[in-house]
């Protein structure tokens, strides 16, 4: 047995910053997507781990063998399928500080810069959306959204039953994002008690007077209705609830207003786009994803509550290993549900430094601004519409003879490798989207897909659907 | 704006790789915690964030000036408190080339290989570990065992409302973890469900009989037992649950049976260790964490389930974003709570190469002979007794002046911030603890640790207790 020493860490560290680096270069030269059929990747490992230690070479070699001919590549500027998962320079070697540190943030006291910097950090970035006040010194960084959701629910759970509560209820629309269910299911509350209330129909933004019909229904029932998740960016097509009709609704109902702004929260860095927020400052919780957007890598997912007291309830346990806590010092422990803690805010303070407010501001706008050409491109195609307003970096459109036909065009759009795109449906209806904002994905390479996609389009083959 | 191209990245890359090889080297010298107050971090960092980006050669200095003087440092040899949480140059580098990547693997369709390298080398360590047959196949990474412990109680309501179920009790011993506690709570299961079984005087392990009346005297008043969470090595002191007579009770009473093996799971490596799985064949579902005792950093946290269709039923949503499933695939998504998924498997993978299964045993071997060492110098010292068994690389010990005698030795010991210690209590009483196992912690430094603590006893003015 042999630990890799300083020097010898220094020699394979290289090796992997420039693999990095030439696999980044390279990328645009690779398939977005692996020929690979299930299983094969699995082929090409042995069943049991060796007996003897295998040299570092030998496992970076690995990366070119096993791994990239079996990923798809989130960071190819043709991965135009879900929401780009950006990151950055700074933030991959925040990361691999942060590795190297290797602290454990679960109390301040196990780790106070890191509490400390998480602290700030989560204000610089309330402070740079213009968020309401009162989420100010209550952020939070977790992995995921997800999270967010969960611990938002757990707070607005706690917060419930001080007054007895019934079986719970909870709303958002029906765009509303899968791991919403997930949350609720934790919590005990079954599917049909989670009511996806309907959307417009063109915007696909939650009704309001629908929303209030159900609350006011539900406790008829005998139900608690326990909370609101509200979207600001679905999922689906990056519709936007109107937060200020639901947060009146939410505020005279006694009801827990979430707001799940995974992907679109961090386009409020840009003051012309800080509407989607309108209506916030009525919202108990709000959760944005700087691993999607905001050039962070995953995970980075921040949570910010108007009063985290309920959640502390319920997070708050006490234990030998816990004792060491104070007055003035924040302990995560009592906003999150593991112990342990990563120090995830290393990369966030990087990013956040070395962009600045002007270089995120410029990211995000290139990400709109790339969509909205897009837009013109698709609308000025006969054979195509939009399907959905654009205000964020995805563009949603139907091929006009039918869904058949857009079914056909996106699998020998993905067939081809050098795209990758992701669909969804709306009213029923099959619906193509290009998610533009990837750092690699330019006004430049966002223009040859599209004229590759175009292309494509002329050997669908499908008819059109019978009117 | 201006996104750091593939050439500064290999420049930055190179000094952030240094940076970490000289923090490893100079480790030693540095105090293991620091001396700040609460604030002082912070007060280092400006209200804002930046209006404009700044190099990143700033950024890396701020390592120096704000992060180090502010870290409790848990790589550093004097760092004996908690458990370690080990990392190694090949968990560092893979963590690096997985933040490069940036792949997410929701599913298997969106990260092809990353799933079939977890499912392989969930196997590899099962394999290593000699588990049950039933955890072949049905293991998944999770950040932390907080996690898994969450899953656990999941899956075991999902099978418990197949027949109807009463309020839930959970049962764990008086020294399990603090994270059951938050994991029964997220599930809506109040503190007065959650049974701490007593423990056996010296052992501490779980009094099987005290948790057989229990689970009957529970299901006598109406309440539906949910599940037992047993310890393989206790955070407290390492103790040693009987999971063959527990695993026989929640056979018989329909039972679902946790293990939670978070820290010492992974000694089972070596096969002289092997009786701490003794009865496992009988348990539900079981987590163990690599990034403690086995070197992958936080976060890599496994957990294997006997039958993982409770958990599916429960995690297992759609969305038109996830519709990309198959059969011969494993898609993560059913495994887990958030939708996001990071590559962890990768510098699991790694690890488990770079050390082989010797290299494994190896460094698992030293860390419970350093502990027996340690141990051997306590009972040689008059003014010291030995609390509790030590069968890894914990330590626990009391002054035989009393709990003052060791809290004051515990304060002085610390205070010179060269070595860290952390404390638990054991029927009321105050024990010291010192863990072994951290890759800088060698035989030799623990000598010397143990130099320091002994003449630091010397000075010890607390007067013995009275009798």
């Amino acid at each position: 047995m042999h630990h890799m020493s300083p020097d010898e860490f220094r020699r394979h560290g290289r090796a992997v910053v420039d693999w990095i680096a030439d696999y980044w270069e390279g990328l645009q030269h690779l398939p977005v997507t692996p020929g690979r059929e299930p299983g094969a990747t699995a082929a090409l490992l042995p069943d049991t781990a060796p007996e003897t230690g295998e040299p570092f070479d030998d496992l970076l070699a690995d990366m070119d063998r096993v791994v990239v001919p079996g990923t798809v590549h989130w960071q190819h500027p043709g991965f135009l399928g879900y929401f780009p998962m950006t990151t950055s320079g700074p933030a991959v070697l925040a990361e691999l500080l942060a590795a190297g540190l290797n602290t454990q943030g679960m109390l301040w006291s196990t780790s106070p810069a890191a509490a400390e910097i998480e602290a700030r950090v989560s204000d610089w970035l309330a402070e740079l959306m213009d968020l309401p006040e009162s989420f100010r010194g209550n952020g939070v960084i977790q992995d995921t959204a997800s999270t967010g959701v969960l611990l938002a629910l757990i707070a607005a759970r706690t917060r419930a039953e001080r007054d007895g509560a019934g079986p719970y209820v909870v709303y958002t629309s029906e765009d509303g994002n899968a791991c919403i269910t997930k949350a609720a299911r934790v919590l005990g509350i079954p599917d049909a008690h989670l009511r996806r209330v309907p959307v417009a129909a063109w915007t696909r933004a939650m009704d309001p007077a629908d929303l209030a019909a159900r609350i006011g229904a539900d406790r008829a029932a005998g139900l608690t209705p326990l909370a609101v998740v509200a979207t600001v960016g679905t999922t689906a097509t990056t519709a936007v609830d109107p937060l200020d009709a639901i947060g009146v609704i939410c505020r005279e109902q006694g009801v827990w207003l979430h707001v799940d702004a995974a992907y679109a929260g961090v386009a409020a860095i840009c003051p012309e786009m800080r509407w989607i927020h309108r209506g916030l400052d009525q919202a108990d919780s709000y959760s944005t994803n700087p691993h999607k957007w905001l050039l962070t890598g995953l995970e980075c997912s921040l949570t910010y509550f108007a009063d985290p007291a309920p959640l502390h309830q319920a997070m708050r346990v006490t234990a030998a290993y816990l004792h060491d806590r104070g007055e003035a010092r924040i302990d995560y422990q009592d906003w999150q549900i593991p112990l342990g803690k990563r120090f995830r805010a290393l990369k966030l303070w990087f990013v956040l430094r070395a962009y600045g407010r002007e270089g995120l501001q410029r990211h995000l706008r290139e990400g709109i601004a790339c969509a909205e050409e897009l837009a013109s491109w698709i609308e000025a195609d006969e054979r195509f519409e939009l399907a959905a307003p654009h205000p964020f970096g995805l563009v949603c459109f139907r091929h006009r003879a039918g869904d058949g036909a857009g079914r056909e065009l996106l699998a020998r759009v993905n067939a081809d490798r050098r795209l990758f795109l992701t669909s969804t449906e709306s009213d029923g209806r099959f619906l193509l989207r290009i998610a533009a904002g990837g750092t690699a994905t330019t006004s430049e390479s966002l223009k040859a897909a599209w004229q590759r996609i175009s292309q494509t389009a002329d050997q669908v083959t499908t008819a059109a659907d019978p009117v």
